[in-house]
C-alpha cells in the first residue's frame, strides 16, 4: 500500500524542501496560463455564434467587440499586477474583497471562485476529450470514462507536485502558442500574397439591418469568456520562485502579451476569411484548413489545441487549493484543506478538486458546454469584487500615483460589472443557478466558521471552569465469558489501583445466567460480577443503564468511570466479516453518548 | 430512528414470547408452499416447450412425463415425511447429509440450497412483476425498480416476524389455490358438455417420428422444476407450532396432495385442449381464456398466478435464514446469522438474503428466467444427496419397518439423481456454473470454520500460557495543545497511579516546538514532555516509534503500556468533517499494530 503510493507520487518530502518546489517565471507561465491561454481556441468562436443570428454580414463587427475585449484584457492585466504587489502573498480575490470590502463580499468572491475551479476543471477537461474523439468517432461512445481518466492524471500529476507537474506540462502548453504563433503568421502572409478575395468579408462600418446593441453586448460578453483564467497568478504567488510577486508579474503580463496576440490573430483571420461557425469544424480548425490545407500542420494545430483544453484543467488545480488554503486558515472551511500532503502540495484539495469534478462531468455526461457561461460568470463577480475592492484601498491610503491606480482598477471594475450584468441579462436561463449555490455557498461558510469559533471557546484553558479533581476510579468491564482475553482486561484493571472493579454480564436468558454466576465464582471469586438480564437480545440498553446507574453514584464521590472493552483483533481484515462486533458497538455508543473514559484492551490473535 | 424502525417493523419482541411467533398448520402451508405451488404457472408449460421442438402432435407424451413428475412428487413428499420424523427439529438437506454422508456432502447441500434460495427470490418476484407489467406494458421499463421494491417489501414483511408475514400472505396462497381448482373443474366440465373437438388432440399412443429418449427425458427434467420447493418444509420445522414434527408432516401430506392435483389438471387440460405454448400468452391463460373468454374469472386467475409468483420468494425468505442459523451454529457461516433481532426473527439471514437477491436482478436487469435451470439442479443435488443420506441412515440403524422407508428413500434417491444428471446433459450450457460455484463456496466454508477453530484454541484458557502479571503502568499522552481537552486526559492519567506518564507532543517545525516546550514548562511542570520532530508532517509514524522504544524498556520489567487519546466528541455528526480526524486515525493505527491499551478520554462539547 505504502510502496503502491510511493510509486504513484513519490517519495515523501520534508518540510524544509519546500523551498525547492517553488516555480521559476517559464514553468509558471505554463501551469497557470494554460486556462487563460484555451480560451483563444473558443472565444473568437462565442462572438461568431452570436453575430450570425443576425446575419454573416454583421461578422465585421467582431473586429470592435475584439478591441473591447483586448481593452477589458489590458485593464484586468495592469488591475492584477497591482493586486501582485500589494497582496504579495498572494491576492486572490477573496483577499483583496475581503481586506477591502468585508467579510461576506469577500466569501462572495472566494465561493464563486471555488465553484469555478471545479468549473473549469470539468468543463475543460470534457473539451479536450470531446477534441480527441472527434478525430476519432469510435472513441466518442467513451467520452466520459476518458474524461474521468485525464481528471484522474491530472489529479495524480498535481499530487506528485507543482514543479514536477509544471515540468511535464510545460512543453504542450508552449507548443500551442508556437504552433499558433505559426499559424497566424502563416495567415497573414497567405492574405498579404493575395490567397483571400476581398468578396469573402464585409468591409468593417458596413450598416446591417437588425444589430442592436443588446446582441453587441452579448455578442462582447461571450467573447469575454476568453478572459477566464487571468486572475490565476495573482491566486498563485506563494508558488513562485523568490522574488515571488514581480516574478509574478512578470509572468503575467508575459501572459496577457501572447494572450492578446492570439486572441487578436484569430479574429482578425477569422474576419478576413469570412469563416463562419461551423457545428463540425472549430473556427481555428477551419482557419488552419484554409491556410495550410488537410496537412501536417493542421493535425499538429488540432492535437495541440486538444491537448491545452485538457491541459486549462490544471490552472483549476494550482489555484483551488491554495484559495481553499487562505478559506481554511479563515476557518470557513474545513482544516484539512490546510495539511500539506506527502509531497508538500495540499493534497486534500487537489483530491476533492478532482472527485467533484468527476461527479460533474459524470453527472452531466460530459455535455459540460452548458456550464460555460455559468463559469464565466463565476469569474467575472470575483473580478468585479477584487477591483472595487482596489478602487476602495487607493481611496482610503492614498499612495503615491494613486490617482493613476484608482483610474485603472475602476476601468477593470466598471468594464468587469457591465460583463457580468451583460451575462445576467443576456444568458439568464444559463446562469440563474450563481443565485441559487452562491448564498448557499455563503451560509455554508458561515455556520462552518460559527462552529471552529465554538470549539474554540471552549477548548481554550481560560474560559473553562477548573477541571473537576478526580478522588478515585471505577472500572466497569464488559465480559462476554471466560476466556483469555477477558482475563487479560481483568488483570489490566486490577493493575490500575481502581477504587472498585465491576465485571458485567449480559445473558439473554435466565438458564444461562445463573450458569455463567456459577463458573465465575470459581474463577475470579475476588471480582465483583453483576448480570443484567436482556429480555430484549440488546446488550447496549442493559449496559447502557447500568453505567448511567455506577456514574451517577461516583459522581457523588468525584469518581472518575472508565470502561475497559476487552477486545480480540483477528490476524487478517476480512476475519472481522465473521465476529460479531460488539466491542466496537458498545464503544462507538459509549463514546457518543456517555462521559466516561473508554479503555480498549486488544488481545492480538496469533493466528 | 428507533421510531421510524419501530414503525417499520414494530415494536420490539422479548425471547420469551418465542413460542406465540409459531405457526399453526393452515398459515405454515400458505407460507411455505407459495414455491412448490407457484410452479405449477410454469412446471407444465416447460414440458410442452421441449415436446414443441418435435411436433404438436408429440403433446399426447406430457401425460406420461405428467405421471413420471406425480410419481416423483409423491417419493419426494413420503422421503421427505420420513425425514421430518428422523430430524425433528429441522432436517433441511444440510443436516440429514452431514449426519449421514459427511462434512463435505453436507457442505454441499448447504450451500447449494443457501444460493437457490437467493435464487429463489430473485427469480419469482421478477416473474411476477414480469407478470404484473405485462398486463400495464407501460410499466414494463420500470421491472427492474419494481421487483426490488417488492424485495423491498417482502424483506420488511419477514423482519416483522413470521407469525405476521404468514397472516398476509395466507390470503392470496388459498385464493390462488381456489381460483386453479375453480378453472380446473370449469375446464373439465366444459369438456364433457362437449366444448371440445376430439381433432384439437392427438390421441395417447400415436407414434411420432423423431421423438427420442433423450428429448423425452429433457421433457421431464424441465416437468420437475415444478418440484422445486418441496423441500422447504422439512427445512422450517422450528417454525411449527407443537407438535412440530406431526404439524410440519400433515402440512407436507397437504401441500402434495394440491400440488399433484392442480399440476395434472393443468396437464390434463393443456393436452386436451391442444394448446400449445405461446411467446404472448402462458398455457395456464390459454386454459382460462378458452373455458371462461376474456371475462372477470380470467384476469381474477391471471392476478393471483402473478401474486403466487411473488409470493413464492416468500419460501426462500422462510427457509434460508434457518439453514443459515445450523450452517453458523456448526461455524461454517459469520456467528451473527444465529443472531435474533427484535422480532425474533433472524433478521440477519433475512437481510442478507434481500440485499443479494436485489443485487442479482440488477445484475440480470430482471430477466431471471436464465436461472431457471441453474436453480432447478441447485434443488435436485441436495435432494439427491438428503435421499442418499437417509438410505445408509436405514441401513445402519435397522429400525422397524426399515425395508419399506428404505425403499421410499431409494426411489426418491434413484429419481433426483436422475433429474440432476438430466440437467446436467441436457442443459448443461446454463448449470455449468453451479461446478465452479459449489467448490467455491465448499471451500469458502471451510475456511470460515478453520478460523472459528483457530480462535477458540487461542481463547480458550486452558490451551493459554498463564497471563505474564502486570507489575506496573506507563501512560503516554500525545498532545496536541494546550487545552481542556488535553488537561482532561492529563488529569486521568494521574489519576491512576502509574509509575510514568509521559506527555508527547509532535511539532512539524523547529520553531513551533521551542516555543510549545516553553509554555509546557509553565503550565504542567511535574508531567515528562517528548517533543518528537516530525518532518515529514505525519504525526503516526514518529508517534509510533516511541511506542515501540517505551514498550521495549517497558516490557523489561512486566510495565504495561497504555496510550491515553484526548478526543473531543463534536455535538453533530456533520462537525466531525470539520476536525482533522487524528485522535481516530491514531487510536485505528495503535490498536491493530501494536499490543497496548488504548484509553480513550472524551470531551463532549457543549455546543
Amino acid at each position: 500500500m505504502a510502496a503502491f503510493k510511493r510509486f504513484l507520487i513519490g517519495r515523501p518530502l520534508k518540510t524544509a524542501e519546500l523551498g525547492e518546489q517553488k516555480l521559476n517565471k517559464k514553468k509558471a507561465l505554463a501551469i497557470l496560463s494554460s486556462d487563460a491561454l484555451s480560451s483563444v481556441a473558443y472565444g473568437p468562436e462565442q462572438i461568431l455564434l452570436v453575430l450570425i443570428t443576425v446575419s454573416a454580414a454583421a461578422f465585421w463587427y467582431s473586429i470592435p467587440i475584439g478591441i473591447g475585449v483586448l481593452v477589458l484584457l489590458t485593464a484586468l492585466i495592469l488591475s492584477y499586477r497591482q493586486i501582485i504587489f500589494a497582496y504579495p502573498h498572494g491576492g486572490g480575490a477573496y483577499i483583496v474583497s475581503k481586506n477591502n470590502l468585508g467579510v461576506y463580499p469577500g466569501l462572495v468572491a472566494g465561493g464563486s471562485l471555488l465553484v469555478d475551479y471545479i468549473l473549469t476543471v470539468a468543463v475543460s477537461v470534457s473539451a479536450g476529450t470531446d477534441a480527441i474523439t472527434s478525430a476519432f468517432p469510435s472513441l466518442h461512445e467513451y467520452n466520459v470514462p476518458i474524461a474521468v481518466v485525464f481528471v484522474l492524471l491530472l489529479t495524480l500529476l498535481n499530487l506528485r507536485g507543482v514543479t514536477e507537474s509544471a515540468s511535464v506540462l510545460a512543453y504542450p502548453v508552449y507548443l500551442f502558442v508556437f504552433s499558433l504563433l505559426i499559424l497566424i503568421g502563416a495567415g497573414l502572409y497567405h492574405i498579404m500574397i493575395g490567397g483571400v478575395a476581398p468578396e469573402w468579408h464585409t468591409p468593417i462600418g458596413t450598416p446591417i439591418a437588425g444589430i442592436s446593441l443588446f446582441l453587441l453586448l452579448k455578442a462582447f460578453a461571450s467573447g469575454s469568456s476568453a478572459l477566464t483564467g487571468v486572475e490565476a497568478i495573482s491566486n498563485a504567488i506563494p508558488n513562485f520562485k523568490n522574488p515571488a510577486p514581480s516574478n509574478a508579474a512578470k509572468t503575467l503580463s508575459a501572459m496577457g502579451l501572447i494572450l492578446a496576440l492570439l486572441f487578436s490573430g484569430i479574429v482578425v483571420l477569422a474576419y478576413l476569411y469570412g469563416i463562419k461557425p461551423l457545428e463540425e469544424a472549430t473556427v481555428v480548425s477551419q482557419i488552419a484548413e484554409e491556410t495550410f490545407g488537410r496537412n501536417f500542420m493542421y493535425f499538429f494545430i488540432q492535437g495541440t489545441t486538444a491537448l491545452i483544453l485538457i491541459l486549462a484543467a490544471n490552472t483549476g488545480y494550482s489555484a483551488f487549493p491554495l484559495l481553499a488554503v487562505n478559506l481554511a486558515k479563515d476557518k470557513f472551511i474545513p482544516r484539512m484543506f490546510t495539511v500539506r500532503g506527502d509531497r508538500l502540495g495540499y493534497s486534500n484539495g487537489i483530491l476533492i478538486l478532482g472527485l467533484l469534478s468527476i461527479l460533474l462531468i459524470i453527472a452531466f455526461q460530459g455535455k459540460t458546454e452548458q456550464l460555460i457561461p455559468l463559469y464565466a460568470v463565476g469569474v467575472f463577480i470575483p473580478f468585479t469584487l477584487s477591483q472595487s475592492g482596489m478602487m476602495l484601498k487607493w481611496i482610503r491610503e492614498k499612495p503615491a500615483g494613486w490617482i493613476t491606480k484608482l483610474t485603472i482598477n475602476t476601468a477593470g471594475a466598471v468594464i468587469s460589472f457591465t460583463v457580468t450584468m451583460m451575462f445576467f441579462i443576456t444568458k439568464f436561463a444559463q446562469v440563474w443557478p450563481v443565485l441559487v449555490f452562491l448564498p448557499l455557498i455563503v451560509f455554508l461558510f458561515h455556520r462552518i466558521k460559527k462552529h471552529y469559533v465554538a470549539v474554540g471557546d471552549q477548548l481554550r484553558l481560560a474560559t473553562c471552569e477548573p477541571a473537576v479533581p478526580i478522588e478515585g476510579n471505577v472500572i466497569i468491564v464488559p465480559v462476554s465469558g471466560i476466556t483469555h482475553v477477558v482475563e487479560q482486561s481483568l488483570n489490566y484493571a486490577q493493575s490500575l489501583g481502581a477504587e472498585q472493579i465491576i465485571a458485567v454480564y449480559i445473558p439473554f436468558d435466565r438458564e444461562e445466567e445463573a450458569k455463567f454466576e456459577e463458573k465465575w465464582k470459581q474463577w475470579k471469586p475476588d471480582i465483583r460480577l453483576v448480570t443484567l438480564h436482556s429480555p430484549y437480545r440488546s446488550i447496549i440498553q442493559p449496559l447502557s443503564k447500568f453505567i448511567d446507574m455506577v456514574k451517577r453514584k461516583a459522581d457523588e464521590s468525584n469518581y472518575q468511570v472508565t470502561v475497559v472493552i476487552p477486545q480480540f483483533i483477528p490476524k487478517k481484515g476480512w476475519h472481522n466479516l465473521l465476529h460479531n462486533q460488539s466491542s466496537f458497538m458498545i464503544r462507538t455508543h459509549l463514546l457518543h453518548h456517555k462521559d466516561i473514559v473508554i479503555t480498549t484492551v486488544p488481545y492480538h490473535l496469533k493466528k
